[in-house]
């Protein structure tokens, strides 16, 4: 197999950018096309057909740009078509899901994890199928939170007394339970991480954009280099949030020269 | 000028549900033609760009079913792109928010009148623009709520304490001004006016849909007629929440046999 040295990633929004710096901690030498889909974001409470649909436009893009290999930057998308994108385009992709479960299978040690994600990510089962099939003994809960994308995409901070109503609504029945080891399914999720930490003192979060980035290298033959990684970011609506929210969220990427494109004509 | 008797109605999502209630209230035996953005929705959060494409796709769509003219029921649309569709398109448009601004400048004794609507909709300065022009002595205050649409496509219900804390962060500078009248300046608003016009009791609040509904004949020259009226309704993505919540709120329509279509095409 050749050596990759030019990926693509890609989310609805600006969750994606929560992975895009966790390969760029982890990986150097490589050329990044990132696109996040801001004119149809959020994905999570749409049906699977339209967010299949606009997950192959987003690959056709990608590929328009000659990347070798794409990482799924959304649980949404991981969650609901990772498997109809592999049959139908031959470079390799991968989703947020995978390597996400298998962490979660090794940190448990109650055996019973919980998962919180968008509607359609909780409603695919995805993460429940991939954790039973590593250890069918560890029991899985799901939580759909409709409102976090919303919240984070319109500049809400994390510690806003309405984002903590709001996990509080969601995380309620987490604390009634033996669950030790919660996934925050989402990659829009990493920016609420911390108050979920503080809310929640003793439970094991997994952020899906660190478990996978430190494997990448296996699951692609990723070319090492010395210097950092290029990346080029692309929108399909312009929207000052985007930087402005990636920029003081994230330590080793600068989301700068965004540029925007048409994603209905791919 | 020719007896319309077949209009299309459109918006992002299910805020126009509120506009076509009201016009079913206000007219007979018409043909209507109800079309639901769900794939996009919010339109709010997006660019003015990218809201005219959305929108210039939703009249070809309406087009395409024979309606002689349509209502844009959706705050946003009307606010920023109204004047771009009535150039490019011979059948009349009207939007919500020439009716309901004559609404506000009628009934505000103390010449100060609010406006909440998406960050689309107050960045686009239309309500300030119309009111101005019918009264320049009236002062308009705008107010940018991005988070009521996700909340009520969400299906968080009106008293809700997410909903109530949102609204009174959203109403707080409100309270202590010479503010008399508010207009609810997106289609979405109307599921929330008890929960408002409750948290503010003397408020005067305008139904941008109501404003519109009581003169369309006016607008446009309506067919009148003794049946009850015919429509048909179209989202883009399949939706259970659209009927639902549409149903459970809403008096004189039921949205049943909701059809799917690609707008993409369109």
């Amino acid at each position: 197999m050749n050596l990759i040295s030019k990926i693509g990633v890609f989310d609805s929004g600006l969750g994606g950018l929560t992975v895009l710096n966790e390969i760029c901690k982890h990986n150097t030498g490589l050329e990044i096309i990132y696109f996040g889909d801001t004119a149809r974001v959020p994905y999570g409470s749409r049906t699977p057909e339209t967010i299949a649909h606009y997950a192959e436009q987003d690959v056709r893009f990608l590929l328009s740009k000659g990347v070798e290999a794409i990482v799924i930057a959304c649980g949404t998308v991981s969650a609901t078509c990772l498997g109809i994108l592999n049959t139908r385009y031959k470079i390799p992709i991968v989703g947020v899901i995978e390597a996400a479960s298998s962490e979660a299978v090794k940190v448990t040690k109650t055996k019973h994890v919980a998962v919180i994600g968008t509607k359609a990510t909780i409603k695919s089962n995805a993460y429940s199928e991939l954790i039973h099939s590593a250890d069918p003994d560890v029991k899985v809960t799901g939580i759909a939170c409709p409102l976090l994308v919303p919240l984070i995409e319109n500049g809400f901070t994390p510690n806003d007394p309405i984002v903590r109503m709001t996990l509080e609504r969601y995380l309620d029945s987490i604390q009634k339970t033996d669950i030790d080891t919660l996934v925050l399914g989402c990659t829009h999720y990493p920016y609420l991480q911390n108050v979920i930490q503080d809310m929640l003192p003793s439970m094991k979060l997994i952020n899906i954009g660190t478990a996978l980035a430190t494997n990448l290298r296996n699951k692609f033959n990723l070319k090492d280099g010395q210097s950092v990684n290029d990346v080029q970011y692309y929108v399909s609506d312009e929207d000052t949030e985007f930087q402005k929210i990636a920029n003081s969220y994230l330590d080793s990427i600068q989301a700068n020269n965004v540029q925007k494109i048409n994603i209905e004509l791919f």
